[in-house]
């Protein structure tokens, strides 16, 4: 990683002054006195990390009158303006970025078609999307850090993606190429992990202790938070439901292995499946969420299968770890219908015990909310430094 | 739960005084710097949390003298001695008791075969347990609490055990019960969590952010530390990896479900299996172990399959939580050459990238372990009233 700040940055220069930021960024406004209450740290800690924090722009004492009568608050507020961060989700296709304030609200959005998945391209590619997101006045000026996710094993301590499935890369210094050409800092991630991070930090998932987001799509994956803080696993990999082995003679999955979740109800297996049970080597996805819509048995029977291969995937999950609730998204909602019931079943058969209570939860998930995800782990690099 | 104190307890009034204390019960003799240093408290905060544990003869102070020139440090250490504790486990045919100091050092055992397995009856064997272990000088005074671990779903927070597969229990008090025979304050938990809190505590697993100990035997087990914390579930339900569905196909469980790895590859399944495989109805687990050891190709393969599900289960946990170890133990281990090499391969082939890198490590877990892991959860109480 190269870096290369356009603006100083926001003085977090102590475990406290990281507890502080957090806090107001995902709870505020928020009074001293709640911030110290919330954190256990000492009113006076609190007033001291706070200090160097405002005085750089990234947070405001706001007016305590605007916030009622009685003793004055002067809660605590983030100024969101003060840095912009860029996230980019590479898809297998295309790419998708935004531009975020530090509250990771989306200010611009864009997509952009991929020439090609050679990195090279790709890496181009995102030159071009990061530059044609910062052109708006003053944009550029506040940005610094640019967010990069993709499908697969990444590794953001090295910025490597070690192996992405549907780009064909293994072993790309993603992070490295992306500073070069942008000329920003730029962290990688997995992009499930990523959305649960925004999800924790600005959405459902604050102050939830224990929850997963799980998407299906072209892959099918996890962002497991387990007691508060999200999972990323000794060795860099964790949440990769689509590769849990829920069936002994179940096909070949482009992992190597066989009887994955991913290899029996990601899209290309449902679509691969739905080929073979017709004899019809055309057929698209559309096509398929239709016929079996209409009543087609053999497509019903492979939205069934995938049902169950789903259904296993999270009830192993919720037999090992336990979440609250399981929010499941991703473009593969949108043949819900089709397996619904199959996941649910089998879900409720294989939960052990009181596993069972475990929620599931459907969600929709723009597909700018990939994008927001990467800009959330760019946000996150504040509190990494 | 009935609490009968019978010292008072130890002052732990505050999360800073926890803190302090965990610090020197598992890393001590600890200097006040070196705590303060490792837990982010000011050395003031470690003075005034020390303070009222010294003078209620929880800690104390080491001479200087005693730990080498230079600047006197005056390390802290637990007085191992001022708390005893008693843990239980209830297997399905006996009661595995100890006494523990502070440290879960075992000072006294002993074994009680059950007379039933009615709720009654076990009750009241754990009492008589009890009696027999408290009965050297000077033991009952200085003990408060008992801990009892079970396998299945055991709820923490209530005391209830909610679900008992050997014992064929269903949500019995078993923490208040325990307390009225015994006189003790009483708490329960799950067996293999319990001793992973023991290892996280006083053994193999102390500043090891992430690790999983699976028990194989009678049942499947597994107990799992991520981020610094044990999984215990939103629903009090977690490291279930003896209820992962890993053969779609596979023998109905006792859980209900069918294919699950304890339906395989227990110690039960494993006999019943080479019952069938050999049409000897009377065949003992020492007996099929012999016989493969000796070569007969069907109990061979009982065990080949026993690995294959254990080996995916393992793959499951992996991909998922990403430890960066995984400790195989439990009784099952006396005839881990059998699957050995079905767990490792199969491991190798459902590891998805990076989580192949996790360490599978062997340790043979004596049978007072399991009771010294009950005693780890009743010192661990100290730190949550
Ligand atoms: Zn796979
Ligand atoms: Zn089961």
């Amino acid at each position: 990683m190269t870096p290369r700040r356009q603006t100083p940055r926001v003085p977090v220069t102590s475990p406290a002054a990281a507890t502080v930021f957090t806090t107001v960024l995902t709870e505020g406004p928020v009074s001293r006195v709640d911030v110290a209450r919330r954190t256990g740290l000492s009113s006076a800690a609190v007033t001291k990390a706070a200090r160097p924090l405002i005085e750089a722009g990234y947070l405001t004492e706001l007016d305590s009158a605007t916030t009622g009568v009685g003793r004055p608050a002067s809660p605590l507020e983030v100024v969101a303006d003060r840095e912009f961060f860029v996230g980019v989700k590479i898809t297998h296709d295309e790419l998708i970025g935004v531009v975020t304030d530090l509250r990771a609200r989306i200010r611009v959005s864009g997509h952009l078609p991929l020439t090609s998945r050679k990195v090279d391209a790709v890496v181009s590619n995102v030159g071009e999307l990061v530059t044609e997101l910062l052109k708006a006045p003053r944009y550029r000026e506040r940005t610094s850090t640019v967010g990069v996710t993709v499908a697969g094993d990444v590794d953001p301590a090295s910025g490597h993606v070690r192996y992405s499935p549907f780009l064909h890369w293994r072993d790309v210094p993603l992070a490295e190429l992306v500073a070069e050409v942008t000329g920003l800092e730029a962290t990688v991630g997995n992009d499930v992990k990523a959305i649960t991070v925004a999800e924790q930090w600005f959405g459902a998932g604050v102050g939830a202790p224990s929850f997963a987001l799980v998407t299906l799509g072209t892959g099918i994956g996890c962002g497991l938070v387990i007691n508060g803080d999200v999972v990323t696993g000794s060795h860099g990999v964790a949440g990769e439901i689509g590769h849990i082995p829920v069936s002994g003679d179940g096909p070949l999955c482009h992992c190597g292995a066989t009887g994955c979740v991913e290899a029996i109800a990601s899209t290309d297996a449902i679509v691969a499946q739905a080929r073979t049970a017709t004899g019809e080597p055309g057929l698209t996805m559309a096509e398929v969420i239709t016929g079996a819509r209409l009543g087609d048995v053999a497509l019903r029977r492979v939205f069934a299968r995938a049902g169950v291969a789903i259904g296993r995937g999270l009830a192993a999950m919720a037999n090992l770890t336990g979440p609250e609730r399981i929010i499941v998204s991703g473009e593969g909602l949108d043949a819900y219908d089709l397996f619904a019931d199959e996941i649910r079943e089998t879900f409720a058969t294989h939960a052990f015990g009181a596993a069972a209570e475990c929620e599931l939860i459907l969600r929709p998930l723009p597909f700018e909310e990939w994008a927001r995800g990467a800009a959330a782990i760019a946000v996150r690099t504040l509190f990494l430094s």
